[in-house]
């Protein structure tokens, strides 16, 4: 057997690589085929050396260096919230063209990409009422590294609890980029929960059906504005396990036309496609590579 | 501190003790100062000798049984979902009076017990619309003793996932016993999820609001309705975690003026206050005991 | 069934109240009908006015304020590291006249609890060589409430890890007092690991036969030793899940013939045998109680 | 950037896909570059078209077919017990030669797998008296598919239990390759844990000098014992969690001068080099591939 090395790869610098989502970057780079990953401080010129930059900075400490990389024409993917409506919306699915011609993009945060996933064929189709409720389900990863009295293993694990239930950041992200997609603003009330698994993340979305909708229409509506994406899926029987480590969305649609209301539900890894995997996937578009390359869809099944 | 212990013991037969309730039922037994309770084969001689009959049998095989006892007079609380919307329906909270005077009492299921809670005082203060949305999560005790695809260790962990979205059998109940609380009828829309925890259950529900509410008006509304109520209590920052082997409810609201909605959380345990506890609550009642005898309303706080 | 409530009712003082034993132990004397539990800061005045104090402060912290009890005349039980060989080592199993007449008790480590129940016998009978291995697994609530790098969910969580391979200090501790139960001092290799649980804890003792014993002889060796003992019990599958709660020690013992070997496992909740329920059991002894009062011995089976 | 594909690529047929680590190897395949891997039933002609057979059926289900495998010249991989003894053993650290030129190799234990690189090195060098206890902690894959008692999650979750502790199948397995290395016999007391996490597999195991070492000595004894092997790594704080996925081995080796003891761990992801991953490292020997390729050493950090 002849493997013939790829004969340039591309340097990703990665800044913030000691929390979650900066290991999970490294981890991904160090099996792709293309692109070789280098942990950076947070220094401008070590980044701007490289092809690309990956920011995973805590919320808030991205701006300025965000600002100066973007500056320098040193093409960035920023994992925080601090670019968000003010540079491409990392969301490939919605805005792979605008990614792949842009120097800049904010990836979206985790609850955003499901909540906006599972919703968006509904509301481009006008499928729904304006009022929608998205309730979140989180591993304990997506609260970050730091050891805090709510994510001790003694606080976290035998049980579930809500939190921000009222004002949580990804909200105003969620209702924007939907409000985008149809005729009308959607309002969106969204409450995240904490659960005891390390990585996954569920939101199930309701809404009431704006027109009578079967069944079988609701399924075939998702299969059609998903047709042709490789990490989306729609499954029978959605559940985070079967995404551990893959860069997947797994999407299940219910109606029930009794009550004139739809249950959308989506299913990612929160650290990868709701973070470093989707920043490859952006990587990937803005350096003209095939979008999926690097990128595993499933994950570890058991 | 002087305690003048109850003369005499009642006998209390328990049919289907080697189900997780069943068990259940004989661990507070045990520990319950005026209640002796006995394991009996779902016979209705054994049973009918005992001074009350807890049926803690799989769903179904509590028709005939339950049937002849209570020709017989023999006070029973069935903790199926048999006899509900039949005999008193046995919620504390809402139908004290008629539980202490029944003779049959069909204990609730363990979502419809934290959904009906946490959604009472919305509803009879006329301070929501009537279409609600109650998205649940359980422990994998919820889903019974017997091993399954689904609860088997390496399906059930590190993840969760949603089950029987439309249609599950708690919604008519939920649904049956919310409307008995308002003007008009309450159409909820219920799906429960699977999370990978031994006990516990907890309830968001969402609703929209019919007239400005206050958060404080809010929380006054829920003080005010439970005031004196001796297992629930309106706290700040709801789990499960709190409640592992008490009876107690924790409730938590919290309203969003700009959208209109208000959320309201209840946490229990599902095999107490969502199943043997609640059994013994209404066996208390039934007896003439103090209602809250032999139930601690906290539990393993760690 | 007549009980005659005790006439008064002790105040036992708990300094460390905020700590996982703390909690614990106000958990345990929130249900005890002779004693009323009471938090303290770690104040010599206010524990010396009641009729015990329990001391669940960080080991190092205990040590004026154990002396200042002690000389005082007040009885004390200390949970801490801090007066172990000291004062009288609080395992009722093998001290309890001590106990009862003893002013001031040094709680066992968790740990040490369940490698000396597991090893006693043996030793006790000559049965064994002086040099035992004991493998121990604790849930995270073992190592304390403070977040840690270690004790974060998501490092805790999903594998197993040993730690404080050598020189543990519960290592001496059992040392100690399984060379005083025998003709020769013991020798004990004791690697203590993390396991994703929060409440139990589970030695595994293996030791090389002296001489031929009987898997029928052995089991006969611990059900002779712990005939009485109201919280020792040898099991069929031993398993830390069936005593959450409880202040119960399970015990199996199985003796390899061919290689000469018997292996003898004990399991606890680290909270209530290992700490907090342990102290209690002294206290009741201390004060004149039956030793059992207020002391469930099974805990939530599920 | 052009990337060559391999020429060609061996197909390998998979036995028993259904299974634990029939999926597992079906995983790893679909990332392998140079093997096709193929779900078969457990039929000769299908697997005797592939270039080589893996065989991952429940133990004595391979017997005929592995032998009409072999006898018909197809390269095959056993995972059962049932060639053990028989065939080439597995574990390319041991037998890395005799692999690569065998037509039919048994792929080890899971816990002899930890086990025995563990112990190797000390045994190797002749270092520790023939008496060894190995004790072993796996998550529940270990225990199989199919949903059992023990296995269900409220049986398995929040607790540790010891089973088979005399006499598990992989005791002689650990016994009979320890025994090749040195001098003498060794013998191994080993006993099983079953500990609440899906994947990884820890093996803490003890023996006695046979003449002093220091802890120096002893860490240079397994860096140059496994140096240049790309899957074995001496580590500082080993942990089960570092290898989800990933078919790497972490050591750890501690030194009690005081007692004369040494201790050895070893962790694995019991699915990939305790099953799966081992496979396919024993099926590129066999082809004559580069030993690494398709498998990643590290799995999800987090």
């Amino acid at each position: 057997m002849t493997v013939t090395a790829p004969p340039t790869t591309a340097t990703v610098g990665v800044a913030g690589a000691t929390g979650y989502a900066g290991r999970e970057l490294l981890r991904l780079l160090a099996a792709h085929p293309a692109l070789d990953g280098v942990a950076c401080t947070a220094d401008t010129r070590a980044l701007a050396e490289c092809d690309l930059a990956l920011l995973a900075l805590p919320h808030g400490a991205s701006r300025e260096l965000g600002r100066e990389l973007a500056g320098a024409r040193v093409p960035v993917v920023d994992l925080s919230a601090d670019f968000r409506g003010e540079w491409a919306y990392g969301l490939p699915e919605l805005h792979r063209d605008e990614i792949a011609a842009a120097g800049a993009v904010a990836n979206p945060g985790c609850f955003a990409t499901a909540a906006i996933l599972a919703l968006a064929p509904l509301v481009e189709a006008g499928a729904i009422e304006p009022h929608v409720v998205a309730d979140g389900k989180s591993g304990v990863s997506g609260a970050g590294k730091s050891p805090t009295e709510r994510t001790v293993f003694c606080a976290a694990a035998e049980g579930v609890a809500p939190y921000a239930a009222v004002g949580h950041h990804h909200q105003a992200e969620i209702e924007y980029e939907l409000s985008q997609l149809g005729q009308s603003p959607i309002s969106v009330t969204f409450t995240p929960h904490l659960a005891p698994f390390t990585r996954g993340l569920l939101v199930t979305a309701y809404a009431r059906l704006s027109a009578p909708l079967t069944q079988a229409e609701a399924e075939a509506l998702y299969r059609d504005r998903y047709a042709g994406e490789p990490f989306v899926e729609l499954v029978d029987g959605v559940r985070t396990q079967a995404l551990r480590g893959g860069n997947g969305c797994h999407l299940q649609v219910w109606v029930d036309p009794q009550r004139g209301v739809v249950i959308a539900a989506a299913a990612i890894d929160n650290l990868v496609k709701g973070a470093a995997g989707q920043a490859i996937q952006n990587a990937n578009l803005m350096l003209g590579l095939p979008e999926t390359i690097g990128l595993p869809a499933e994950g570890l099944a058991v």
